[in-house]
């Protein structure tokens, strides 16, 4: 028991310490000879969390470690592949932050002013392409052509996802399948090539690869459908960034779609939609997510959250969320013992948004 | 005489079947599984131009080709390499146009609308993201990582130009040094490396490589010093975009530095500036720019031209580009006879806007 205790202690100072070199390499990789550019980098650099992307690289890469060890638990630090692995995909995930922020017209990210809203949408149109040009540039360093390839795919296919779901935006009958090829393209793709890259550059099996890039994206669709309901039912304090822009923006999100679809009446239907509508108009003319009773727009978002719980679509969506996790853990059979628990508990992590 | 007409001629198909092999590589990696994607990729595609980088790429090639091979024209076709790469580089451009377009708000380009005014910001800003994602990703098949670093790179390089740009909007004291590390870094330094790799790829020494970079960048800084004249004094219908938005968005560029610096006296210092900034006013104001005389715009736009004339800046900032494009041809001495004429004629042609 207290040495289990033990392996767990060990692995989160493991993974503390990998971090921090990640970090330093992000810090190196974006410094720039121009001080309006650095300027600029400092700022995108606060929004970084709690950097869930390098973490799964660095856990694969060592679930891949002790399965090449036989087993054996190896806790030297972590080869420098993957730490330059696990800063390009911080890099990729910073700069869609910022440019979504643009997409998104938010205000508030991790509890400070966007860069949008402080600078205008041309400094962060621009950073953005710093900052993802930066995560190229530090790829093709490792010297390894396969890896830069799968980190331009994956993110051909993070563009792809935000194309799609941009070209359904107010597309009240969008269904399930649609939705979750939004998911899996703009968020899960690059939790799932984060996991596969960092189990193929530590020596992992094909198997063990494949296994852990569908963990990764498991994870990552749960993550998202978890995102997804926050914007909808969350606490701008709490969450820390602008809620309530899935509506402004006529995106449709799970809990929605499931609304929308246990309406039989087309009456019914059509109420809900009308309800939608006119929150997309009143949050576009207001800055803040109005949480005093009595403003038309609270008690407009009151009645649709009182239909989203007596439908069950709150749950319903919990609920996705909830097997996805759990399919993710099924994932991990090939991971050996103290590994294996610490990459389910990342997953479980996702649910209370640890991450 | 006519040996010399036949193999200009030569050269001239030669390169017309390159650059439709670059386009066939272009748009087969454009190409997405969602109807979505593509109909969007149409639209930036219509914005190509006569294709200048790719040109630089296959000419730099074709002048390797001919030292590798002791000064022998050698016609066959190019290498898919170099098709390769001619088609990053479009590709890395085409997303440049689409962000800039944002940046800009314009909303004429290649004579048609641009795509963030029928579509919206938010479908530009992804679609330059998906541009730019598929460019490394089509670079990263090269497997080359040197070639894939150095694209990188110049796409750090060039939105360092675009920040350093921004950081000085408005900015009326700013000198012709900063003027030029901005044009440098944001247009020169992708016709520099399209040379050099083009080159590099082509077999060249590593003299030669180096000194067709240099012609590429002279090539660029003149471009972009006779893009900004047009912006300034060219009319929408012949240039084909939107113009004046230099002025709008408080960008000073080289006949306003050169104005700025020669009105010695405080006060008349600071009258331009005042006219300037009337004139981004009343443009941010204005759809277009109007031509009609008697509008307070024209006659400010009017009185600016005037002065632009009467104190020779804009025939000192068509001198500078006129002797960029003499020193782009000094750097051509170690190119052999066609090639070199055909490459000094590239150049020459950025003076009259052929390209």
């Amino acid at each position: 028991m207290s040495q289990t205790c033990d392996v767990t202690t060990a692995m989160t100072d493991w993974l503390r310490s990998g971090l921090a070199e990640v970090q330093n390499r992000l810090v190196m990789e974006l410094l720039s000879d121009l001080p309006a550019v650095n300027d600029l980098v400092a700022h995108a650099e606060r929004y970084r969390g709690k950097m869930l992307r390098p973490m799964l690289v660095l856990i694969s890469g060592l679930a891949a470690r002790q399965e090449a060890g036989g087993g054996e638990l190896d806790l030297r630090p972590a080869e420098a592949t993957h730490h330059v692995l696990a800063a390009v995909v911080e890099v990729v995930h910073l700069a869609t932050l910022v440019h979504d922020d643009v997409l998104d017209e938010a205000e508030v990210r991790r509890g400070g002013a966007t860069l949008n809203h402080l600078r205008g949408n041309e400094a962060a149109v621009i950073l953005g392409d710093y900052l993802i040009s930066h995560a190229y540039h530090l790829c093709s360093s490792l010297d390894r052509p396969v890896v830069s390839r799968q980190i331009a795919r994956t993110t051909n296919t993070v563009c792809e996802g935000e194309l799609l779901q941009l070209s359904n935006r107010n597309n009240w009958g969008l269904d399930e399948p649609t939705y979750f090829e939004i998911i899996r393209r703009k968020t899960a793709s690059l939790c799932g090539t984060s996991c596969l890259l960092g189990a193929e550059l530590g020596g992992a099996s094909a198997e063990t690869a494949r296994a852990l890039h569908d963990y990764g994206q498991c994870l990552g669709l749960a993550f998202q459908i978890v995102d997804d309901l926050l914007d909808l039912v969350g606490q701008e304090r709490v969450v820390g960034k602008s809620l309530g822009r899935d509506l402004e923006k006529g995106k449709l999100t799970l809990p929605v779609i499931h609304l929308l679809g246990s309406e039989q009446a087309g009456r019914s239907r059509q109420q809900v939609i009308g309800r939608l509508q006119r929150i997309g108009r009143l949050m576009a003319e207001h800055e803040e997510f109005p949480q005093e009773a009595g403003h038309p727009l609270a008690t407009e978002l009151a009645e649709l959250r009182n239909r989203l719980v007596q439908s069950g679509s709150l749950g319903y969506a919990q609920e996705v969320a909830q097997r996805l996790v759990e399919q993710a853990k099924r994932c991990l059979s090939r991971v050996p013992g103290p590994v294996r628990g610490f990459m389910a508990e990342t997953a479980q992590g996702v649910l209370t948004r640890s991450f």
